[in-house]
């Protein structure tokens, strides 16, 4: 099975209170590419860089099993850039720049060589554009999964609510289902989101673990308790990833399976707030996803008779 | 095995978005007693109430199985009172009246009826009303859990110190337990509670669950996704009620039975919220709470093999 993933490879500048770093390798597809390829191969990638994105790490992705056929490089611009600054709390964050560079024309093709894939990651980008790679797609994916962000709620509702329309799953956080649907209640901000298209809803909340719906069925995943948050960049596109590298292994879509996903995605993101930026995803090794994995089993693992 | 439960019975009055209340009967011991009361018989409490709390209340505990021996009534006084607004996320509020009452003389004593109790569960007090009650006992029971609040952090912090090193366990939320100590990580606070006195600590989040830590053992319990949380006045008491009833009953503080009485816990604070003060806890049913645990059992239910 393999996994095309749709989003930007670029460069963050991270304040946290932990420390700051210099402009260092992000974006949502690079972190979806380290998670899922823990699991899947090949993972597709579809991005566009400037001039500046550094070889050695496509290097790096490359001996993952991660094709970059889909990675337009730009010979006279820069690779998008942002920086921001996370409060005390790790839970919000003000953006200090954004600089598009390259982002600004992106038009994302599909490679031939990808045709076919059963898998499809679209990350946060404007809903036309990730209308556009679906519709580029000459043969549907078993599972499109969709990121997206307050932005273009604010920005491209309408954009946003037709591709819906078109996606099995949608990934947000749990301001984002607020806002989509102007719900407070996560239970019925999440149906008034299963009756805007997708099938399946993945409500991430941060440090309070991701919850799963579908039809009338609800699942509960913890985040992991962690004595620090060192940095959150990418937590949620390392969770989108590990998931999506998962289910893309098993090519299983039931909701059993999708379970897993989650534990695994919950497991992944824990390490990715383990040090800033992708590094602590680029070491970790399977036997430390695996002892993870047995962590969160513990963690939420009980046995009761009725009462 | 008998539960001794000491706390308030009181009136509120209640406004949420949903709407608001007159006077109502509250008070810890009245929602620890409506919840423990399924589990375990008798249950005891220690309490002060005024000339105006309605005997029919009295009479509804009584044929619970709640002894009231240690219910002091103050004929020419009020019952403790307190008025609260809550705010559009239901998890926060204002406190628009606290009418000491009776309340400002409380000094507990342990009728004779109630000495030998395995169980004693400490409302949200004074510190040193809490301790007293705890040297009043003439054996020690086999488990003391108490509540207290961020008033007593800020007004008698060497009290609640002096008192945390003679309980078993405290039951706080999250936002108290990073009062307590000053650390943000609720990881690192709970191995500093740890090093208080208590040998388990539970931390109460709200909508989003609890963590029971005990050693180097931590145990997460989601709270079950509401459409509406309508009243959630009550839930923290009727959570360790319910807990502490169910510890009760099977008389086994190991800590694989003390997840399941979370989970207990986790499933009576559920209902709890359905309506307004505990008019929920006293209509429901064995079948209502047996099924309300096999949902949460289901809601965080995942069999994994390793990746």
């Amino acid at each position: 099975m393999s996994l095309i993933t749709v989003g930007t490879m670029a460069f963050d500048a991270i304040e946290t209170p932990f420390g700051k770093t210099d402009k260092i390798v992000g974006g949502s597809a690079v972190y979806v590419a380290y998670a899922a390829s823990n699991f899947v191969k090949p993972v597709q990638q579809i991005s566009i860089i400037g001039y500046d994105f550094p070889k050695e790490e496509m290097d790096d992705l490359r001996s993952r099993g991660v094709h970059l056929d889909g990675v337009e490089l730009v010979p006279d611009k820069k690779s998008f850039f942002w920086s921001g600054r996370y409060h005390a709390d790790m839970n919000s964050r003000d953006t200090l720049v954004t600089d598009l560079n390259v982002l600004a024309d992106f038009d994302p093709k599909v490679p031939d060589s990808y045709q076919g894939a059963e898998f499809l990651m679209l990350g946060n980008l404007h809903p036309l554009t990730q209308l556009n790679v679906i519709q580029e797609l000459k043969q549907r994916p078993k599972l499109i999964a969709m990121d997206t962000m307050n932005f273009w709620m604010e920005s491209a509702m309408k954009d946003l609510k037709i591709v819906l329309r078109y996606v099995d799953m949608l990934i947000i956080n749990d301001a984002e289902a607020r806002q989509l649907t102007g719900l407070f209640s996560l239970v019925k901000a999440a149906k008034a989101i299963l009756e805007m298209g997708p099938k399946y809803l993945i409500i991430k909340k941060g440090e309070h673990g991701a919850l799963l719906f579908h039809n009338e069925n609800v699942f509960y995943a913890p985040a992991l308790p962690l004595e620090d948050v060192f940095d959150p960049t990418g937590a949620g596109d390392t969770f989108a990833g590990g998931f999506m590298g998962y289910i893309a292994k098993s090519g299983d879509i039931s909701f059993e399976n999708m379970k897993r996903g989650i534990i695994v995605g919950s497991a992944m993101a824990s390490f990715c707030v383990e040090k800033f930026g992708a590094s602590r995803l680029k070491e970790v090794t399977k036997a430390e996803i695996d002892n993870r994995i047995r962590q969160f089993k513990e963690l939420v693992s009980f046995e009761i008779e009725l009462v």
